[in-house]
């Protein structure tokens, strides 16, 4: 089980998958002061794994409603999370989201694109507070960091040789603007000091398919060793290669 | 002046630049039975160049209201020319689209992207209709096609390096989104024989800006020849060159 140093952290789309590896793998080796922010669409379904890991680990993990789609739920959870930062600031944005649709709506694009980024702009002054904060020069996921999980989906140079076998349309063109936003966040966030990259978990089996697969648990071993030992020579980086599988 | 042999055209952002441009050339220089239909968001603005156009070529212009945030607009517009499109369909999609912003807003994003693709899926009944009516094997502009025009902004490996001459992040992002859009539109409506690609206009003078630059008129008539000759050759391609100044 992999751990990180950072303070606060903020996890979206928590549920399942490797949201939920991350929850899970954080929780059961967390550091003092730690705290993670757990976002969930529908945190009261019964039997939820993400609910039975806040059960156990009261203290480390808070689960909070965040319908990316509506935008008064957006606002709603970020002044909850804001609340509840302490004066330090958020360490740790760790957007991860996944869409499954394969018929070219807008709207389809527009949501998938909303789950994945709609955290951003309510966070930078957390994430700005913790730069400050840390009273250490240059870059490090353990100061301030926007972190992405990569999808070959959003690669425009190889989507289009496996789109029979993903036939993904809005959420490939949701996660190439997605990477865009990172790379450009990455030149707009440079002076504040914060980390903005995007993760390659490598395949990864979860309910969404993958063949030729790492478990999520393995994934997230290797995203978590490499999330500790980011510095800004990955800031801007699109693919930071965490496993062996890709 | 340049000209298509195209019949029915529908081309987004006609007010200005560009697409005002488009509609000016292809208007003085129509071909039998060829129709534009021109999307403005505020097409009853006094003094406006593209209403004085459709006064003067009544037959070949039809000006219509379209406000790309608001979806009734959008429906109404997809109405409006499906009731005026003839049996044949639509043989040309011109989006057109400009937006500049500077900070991070999703919305900005949503905004931008849907002003550029609203017309996509409203429209693809009519192009498939085109394709069908055509008779004729493979793809042409004139047969059936989704043309967008081509930004730097929207380029990945490029972008990061002028951000700050550039500082449009909402823009990049949603172009970064269309070009991804337009490269598996390619795949997805390969078999309807739907040409879908991207025009580089070069350099342009419009009012966004531009400095070492082509005239609107130059660059929309290099455009021009360049539409009129594209083949399946062209399909999925995002960079189709237009002018020298690039």
């Amino acid at each position: 089980m992999a751990a990180t140093k950072a303070g606060k952290i903020l996890i979206t789309e928590a549920k399942r998958g490797l949201g939920l590896e991350m929850i899970k793998q954080l929780s059961e080796n967390s550091c003092p002061n730690q705290h993670i922010f757990a976002a969930c669409r529908d945190p009261d379904v019964p039997n939820s794994e993400s609910k039975e890991l806040a059960r156990k680990h009261p203290s480390v993990i808070t689960i909070i409603r965040l319908d990316a789609d509506d935008p008064s739920s957006v606002k709603d959870f970020a002044k909850k999370v804001g609340s509840l930062l302490g004066n330090n600031g958020l360490n740790q944005l760790v957007n991860n989201a996944d869409r499954k649709r394969k018929l070219i709506e807008i709207e389809s694009i527009v949501k998938s694109f909303k789950a994945t980024n709609c955290n951003l702009p309510e966070y930078l002054p957390y994430l700005q507070m913790a730069a400050k904060a840390s009273g250490t020069p240059g870059m490090s996921s353990n100061k301030a960091a926007v972190m992405k999980i990569f999808s070959v989906v959003g690669s425009i140079s190889t989507m289009p040789s496996i789109y029979e076998q993903f036939p993904t349309l809005p959420y490939g063109a949701s996660k190439a603007g997605c990477n865009m936003l990172t790379v450009l966040a990455a030149e707009e966030f440079k002076a504040d000091e914060i980390l903005c990259m995007t993760l390659h978990p490598g395949w990864v089996k979860t309910e969404l398919g993958g063949v030729k697969s790492n478990t999520a648990l393995e994934s997230m071993e290797g995203m978590l060793r490499v999330i500790d030992s980011l510095t800004e020579k990955q800031h801007a980086v699109l693919q930071t290669t965490c496993k062996l599988i890709l």
